[in-house]
């Protein structure tokens, strides 16, 4: 069903050796040169093979006048040329044995009845020396663990597990940043434009066989091969979770999808049908369809619907109760056991009840260690989640209470701040079952940063966490079924 | 309906010329302590007199032994106190002639049926004095427009134009950072904790007096005065707009609630039906509730519910289509005559269709500028949403290739992204109709950061900007309803 990764059309798309690339120059406004800055500024180790008509050196490459000249066939021909001389230049890179190719370009069917019949074309050609493409209007593709980024805006992040599949180029480049906030990255990303040839069932199908990959998003405004991608996608699903985000179910996005891809757009409830029997759970929105890949891709897989909730906060807690069951979750009551090891912990004016108050804690890795180890041990659970305040400002005022000397403060918040993310994590690696961090920092603070770097998830706000358990909770019970 | 803000029984509370200050000490571990700290270090500029019993002195301030030796009788009294001493404290306040107090001090209503007798017996002890109070259990007050920052956490924000009125203290304290990092504050804050005398009702009035506060949030449990609530908001909402955030409408989130503040949650429909009598937008989230609130408190008023959406990338576009239409708002196609003036900055691969997706614009300052300022003046439309991918790196990478010395380039790029903040803002400023932005990227990018100081919301994604404007149609439907 799923084939390995090297027999994937897409496998030279995402590792290539080499690289002939149409359309930089040394021109700095243009696309292609963007692209291949791209290229050059992660650091990508294979060959690279400019193609232009004119320039003898572009981006101080030694430039090819024809394609045909290139001292060997490369693995991909990555094509950012005008509408007009793409497919030339899909026949001349087939003529010299070039097998794959990405064409940016666009000016093909997203412009209606005429640019159609150009696809057609441009598909024939390739067909015709059994090249497979992605694209035409597409952005590119990215592999940080292959130091390639192909797209036209500067790799923000690190390598990471999330693998996109993405109907929409934005939704791969664009996302370099806002991972990067959270220390996420992806693993691989394939931005697919008119899918002339190469589709979303491609891509999932690879990113199902990526060994970087440990779970999978995709942006969807329309599914072309319905049975190929159920089939895939249940393949895959049985493996590692797939999340889907598609815009096209509202009259408003079925327009904009038609106007952006020209893809003809279903209802809700089509959609909701093919993703519930492909075994791939649905997000609302970009931001939910990436807080479901972090729970998904960095804690343990939740075996239940079963969710207990640590706070200091009432309201942080009971945001994080509503928004829990509204998801579809269940709070289970604290087992005697629990309680009785707890009851140490738990102030007067705390609650043993679930959300788990303790309204605060005398010695602060309790909280961060004892208490969650506690309702991790719990046996009528299946998650725990736990909201983090970590104030550094208040972590300093304290040790300046204590007495510290003023330029010590810092050495010593850092020591406390790596203590507490340790502990945590150390729990997060011993239990087998899911622990989720929500908080309403972010990685500018220390605290949060050390949780996430060492793995713990830490999710924006209670709602989000919420239902990204949500999510892990459903794709327990989806795989079930597939199984 | 609204009393003015000096009859207000919160007045004093925000406003305090001086507090008598029980429970700090020199104990940098205990909460009173922390709290002082607070209001030091925001610079408070009333009176401050530590009332304790041993103590000489207290954080460096003079200390008195009773309350009844303070050289005048303070506006507030603020309580930080074990449960035990907290009602003959009130007692000798009441004595003193103090007429107002904060009460932080747990292990009331909330801990059930003996904490009930508890409260009840405190009440009246206030009442004998005619002492108003919010609290007990609650967290404090904030309002950075007075240097009053009387809670445990630090303020790390700057004065703004959100009045908070909670039900839970941290969603006062706990958001300073969280609005920050918007550029946003808070005007003034109230933790009512469990409302034994001073309640929302109260609070809500307060910020519709409050000159700083444009648009009011309100984190509810339970509303303890329905026909008050529902006559104080509608005198409200004609004003100002309030979105509340309701979390005790599922099973799961009414017990957190009860186990929280010992309120009795009522169901959605009660809780909905409520709002929309009171001319008040529900949020589904913390996170969308203060959305809500930037987007009405920082743009123009929405006269109706019609939208063009701005963009350079399909997949973005197309997402906020698609939450537009989810929201309830229309995308109108674009007038005659707005085509027209439009068609010179439409290149081939690009799209007039609503939204209007730009692909890429030549001169930059024609997204900024020239494209927004035709489709806020196209007849047919009540708001414009613009999205803004402002890649910093970009920018950089454009003026290294036009030959900019490497030590000028970020003084270059500095200029170039100043005049694009401004070209933006003086539209937000010329037309009568909302601007609003989205972006994947936040403050830490510098045009982003422009923008908001700039006064033009830009908010986290399409979704929650979509979501935001749909929010704005419908206070100007409640609005008209209440009018």
């Amino acid at each position: 069903m799923i084939p390995s990764l090297q027999e994937s059309p897409l496998y030279a798309m995402a590792n290539p050796a080499s690289i002939a690339f149409f359309g930089a120059s040394n021109n700095y406004g243009a696309m292609g040169t963007n692209i291949l800055q791209s290229v050059l500024s992660l650091g990508y180790a294979g060959r690279l093979y400019p193609v232009h008509p004119k320039e003898k050196r572009v981006m101080n490459l030694p430039a090819y006048g024809d394609v045909a000249d290139l001292p060997e066939v490369p693995d991909l021909a990555f094509i950012v040329l005008p509408t007009d001389i793409v497919i030339p230049t899909i026949e001349a890179c087939g003529r010299k044995g070039i097998r794959r190719a990405i064409i940016v370009s666009a000016g093909f069917n997203e412009l209606g009845e005429k640019g159609r019949a150009l696809q057609q074309e441009l598909l024939a050609a390739a067909r015709r020396h059994g090249l497979r493409f992605t694209g035409p209007n597409c952005i590119g593709v990215v592999n940080p663990h292959w130091k390639l980024n192909a797209t036209f805006l500067p790799y923000e992040g690190r390598p990471g597990f999330i693998g996109i599949a993405s109907q929409s180029g934005s939704f791969v480049t664009q996302m370099f940043n806002y991972l990067d906030r959270f220390g996420l990255g992806f693993s691989t990303g394939f931005s697919l434009g008119n899918e002339a040839d190469i589709d979303l069932v491609d891509g999932l199908a690879y990113l199902g066989a990526c060994p970087h990959t440990k779970v999978i998003a995709l942006y969807v405004e329309s599914i072309r091969r319905g049975r190929a991608f159920i089939e895939t996608a249940r393949a895959v699903a049985v493996r590692k979770p797939i999340v889907a985000f598609y815009v096209g179910g509202s009259e408003e996005g079925k327009r904009a999808c038609f106007s952006h891809t020209g893809a003809l757009a279903g209802s809700d409830r089509l959609y909701d049908g093919i993703f519930r029997q492909s075994g791939i759970i649905r997000a609302g929105s970009i931001e939910e369809m990436f807080d479901f890949c972090y729970a998904l891709g960095a804690a343990k897989a939740m075996g239940g619907n079963r969710l207990l909730i640590q706070t200091h906060s009432g309201g942080p807690g009971a945001a994080a109760a509503d928004a829990a069951g509204r998801a579809g979750l269940k709070l289970p009551k604290l087992a005697g056991e629990t309680l009785e090891k707890l009851a140490p912990y738990v102030p007067r004016t705390g609650s043993s009840a679930n959300p788990i108050d303790l309204t605060y804690t005398k010695n602060p890795l309790d909280y961060f260690y004892s208490i969650p180890d506690i309702l991790l041990h719990d046996q009528e659970t299946d998650a725990l989640l736990v909201y983090f305040l970590a104030s550094a400002g208040m972590v300093r005022r304290a040790l300046e209470g204590l007495g510290v000397q003023k330029e010590e403060v810092a050495l010593h918040a850092e020591k406390i701040i790596a203590d507490q993310c340790k502990a945590v994590a150390s729990l997060a690696e011993k239990h087998p079952k899911p622990l989720i961090g929500f908080s309403f920092l972010t990685r500018e603070n220390p605290f949060i940063r050390g949780l996430q770097d060492l793995g713990v998830p830490v999710l924006a706000g209670p709602e989000r966490a919420a239902r990204a358990l949500g999510a892990m909770a459903a794709y327990a019970s989806l795989r079930k079924k597939l199984l």
